[in-house]
């Protein structure tokens, strides 16, 4: 045990970066955004300010939405999806939505009082093309030292997961949806 | 697009059962106990009340637990755990911690008003053997319908994972702490 605590510690001392990350939550499983969320709250906790940016999701009520309301000024939140294509049947529509988001994502990275920011779902953007990926990854790359930034949504681009400080990938080892659960508030959203 | 449309729709209906969940959130990446604390978030902007036991982690302040705080009555957390035996090198004192958290797990289990319970870490106490496996789940399977508990730890048993309706694997693609970060307060706590 005291071995093993020595080369604990030893380990410990070895790490010594302390910066803003980017970090990818990525994979099929349940906990891309929820554990984005679970972020949010620790940052909110040690008195940072936030910023979500929703990519896709559209303009209604979660419990995260509401939740994240109560910190007032300290989260700054957009939700500027219009849905999955397959809902809105109109690509242009969808691709003009994600621009605006990228936009807003960016006036966010600018915003020196942020400490992290949640780009919710911006994998899928990145995936149906609505986004230009090469761009995208060079304004993460060049955030602000302080800033940790978080990207979810599925098939992250491998381009995404090379550029990134940590990477999740949640796998859905048993999902309810199979057994015939619906979604329900309070889990789903 | 239509056909899908119709798919889908079809799909969702069919989807009927309305209850609480057992979740399992495990795995060696990072986001099990954070997409915990995410959900928690999601139930209280729905006005649920919620509960958290953790299992092993000792009596520190984390962002979590202070922005969990500005909930009042909504959150009952409770910090039970004495650290990882290879700290504390003391097994009969982390079985006894590992114990009375169980015991107040069982406590908010009998709380009407509770929708939803973080057991965080459970299941490294479970891998140690500090709790009596088989009793753990029946107990977690005898939920009352309405209550959703999530359970935290890397190598879940697999009884666990049999009871449990909704199970995410967080597999570490990459880990900042590989490239030489340390732990960052807001980030890792």
């Amino acid at each position: 045990m005291e071995k093993r605590k020595a080369l604990q510690d030893a380990e410990v001392a070895s790490k010594t970066i302390a910066r803003g990350l980017l970090i990818v939550h990525t994979g099929p499983g349940k906990g891309k955004s929820t554990a984005a969320w679970g972020l949010g709250l620790r940052a909110l906790g040690h008195g940072w300010r936030i910023g979500v940016v929703q990519f896709i999701k559209g303009a209604w009520e979660t419990g995260e939405r509401a939740a994240f309301a109560r910190f007032g000024d300290q989260v700054s939140w957009h939700t500027m999806g219009e849905g999955f294509t397959w809902e809105t049947q109109d690509k242009a529509r969808d691709m003009a939505a994600a621009q605006a988001a990228w936009a807003k994502a960016r006036e966010l990275m600018a915003d020196e009082g942020l400490r992290l920011l949640i780009l919710d779902e911006l994998s899928i953007a990145l995936r149906y093309d609505y986004l230009p990926l090469t761009e995208v990854i060079e304004v993460l790359k060049a955030r602000r030292p302080e800033l940790t930034i978080v990207v979810t949504g599925r098939n992250a681009k491998p381009d995404l997961i090379a550029a990134a400080d940590c990477v999740t990938e949640m796998g859905a080892v048993k999902h309810h949806f199979a057994a015939g659960f619906k979604a329900q508030a309070g889990i789903e959203f």
